[in-house]
């Protein structure tokens, strides 16, 4: 079948090559910048440079936008879907997409799906997309309440046939609360890590946990900002609590409690240790 | 020569094997565990057990205790120490390790240099040693003031011939004030951000970020609750500067400004860039 990418950047970009790699579908392109889909051409990421006509064969349709982009692309491009095609973007937030695109998404004989590929890399653009970026992740999807089954299994095979390990169905609120989290709250505490005024001299000094703690501080602070505001509440209440445990431990420190921070210690190594992976 | 390996946990562990896998020298290995004394005879971790008599012989004395206990082993130790021996401890600070070890060990003929091998697993024991944690890892040194450069020329040469990518001589003080930011903050962080309501949900709605941001939050409360004791004061202003940088990003986002969050994003950003890898 023909699957539409809108978008080539690392995440539009991996996801048309894992696509060629794993499928025998065809991939048609979007991207405003005529060089990326060159790039993408040349390197057979895409079949071809998608258009409107082309747009209504397909039966896939992966919307890899910044949050706003996406609402207003899909708007844009709703009178072009196929009936029956998946429309599903890839955007970091779910409420902010959902309830922009749900008024007129709501109804239509295509299926809009909120969707969020677990996976991504320090760097911006195609030329760092890859094909097994999403091999083991997972890809959740926030589709409206009453979407039919048929459509979320077409939805959950579409994505394992590409490699993921797991698709996760979940409501726009708990995806958001979630990813304020696990995603949105280590890239600021990763930014303001390495802010202190020995990073520069930390060559010699630093091994595998300061490179952890600080790998995602290479951001594209425009996506990043876009993505913490439409996901403010959730990820405003994440940072406050980190905040406040972090003081725990200050505080323990400076009574010089030893007890109190080994306890605080021993706790947190006991959640870890029961956190299943992925 | 003859090598003492005190204390077979994962460092002590990794430094026997990884001397037995790049060199000819014999390793003595001492453990208060004969269940680990014996297990690392059987996995050639070990040429043999040291005792008194045999630490005589060594050349080189690697203490991989905790900080108290290396001050302690090596005052009880000292008069079996050879003439010119290195006597290289291995714990995570050095300031609290040379202030009780520079009044006995100052003017002998054995050489007492504090040491600190940049690598580490979030396990501990003898069972996770590995023959290449150390493979381009830096070991930092912190001599006597007054040690001979032909001292710390064999010190140098000794760590290099283990596959070590280079060699750091500093003083404790500039030693402790660093490992507090890229090593011992780095260990509070994690423990503190496991620590949400949230992460027991975590399954399906997390990836790298995560993985890294909590990954040494799996630590030896007793031995690091001792390290960040011994390492108060320096460990204190970077948790405390940590907290203030956090609380930059907190107050951008409660007064919804964009621009000063992407400005805070984008500093971290180009910090981030600028340092030099390892």
């Amino acid at each position: 079948m023909d699957i539409a990418v809108i978008g080539l950047g690392l995440i539009g970009g991996s996801l048309a090559r894992t696509i060629k790699l794993h499928t025998d579908h065809r991939v048609l392109g979007a991207d405003t910048d005529p060089e990326t889909l060159a790039q993408a051409r040349r390197m057979d990421a895409i079949d071809g440079e998608l258009n409107d006509e082309k747009l209504r064969g397909c039966q896939v349709v992966l919307v890899a936008l910044y949050p706003g982009d996406i609402v207003t692309w899909t708007r844009d491009h709703a009178r072009f879907f196929a009936a029956d095609a998946l429309v599903i973007d890839c955007g970091g937030v779910k409420q902010a997409v959902m309830d922009r695109v749900t008024p007129f998404a709501k109804g239509q004989p295509w299926h809009f799906i909120g969707g969020h590929p677990m996976a991504g890399r320090e760097f911006s653009g195609f030329r760092y997309a890859r094909d097994d970026l999403f091999d083991n992740a997972s890809m959740i999807l926030t589709p409206l309440p009453e979407e039919e089954l048929s459509v979320l299994q077409r939805a959950r095979d579409f994505f394992m046939d590409l490699g993921f390990r797991r698709v996760q169905f979940t409501t726009p609120r708990i995806h958001d609360e979630m990813i304020a989290y696990t995603s949105q709250l280590a890239h600021i505490v990763s930014s303001a890590y390495v802010k202190s005024a020995l990073a520069d001299r930390h060559k010699g000094y630093s091994a595998g946990s300061f490179a952890d703690m600080t790998r995602v501080a290479r951001l594209n602070e425009g996506m990043w900002t876009e993505l913490f505001m439409d996901n403010r509440d959730a990820l405003l209440r994440e940072l406050e609590g980190l905040i406040d445990r972090l003081g725990a431990y200050r505080d323990a420190l400076a009574k010089e409690d030893s007890e109190a921070l080994k306890t605080l210690l021993r706790e947190g190594r006991e959640v870890k240790e029961s956190l299943e992976e992925v």
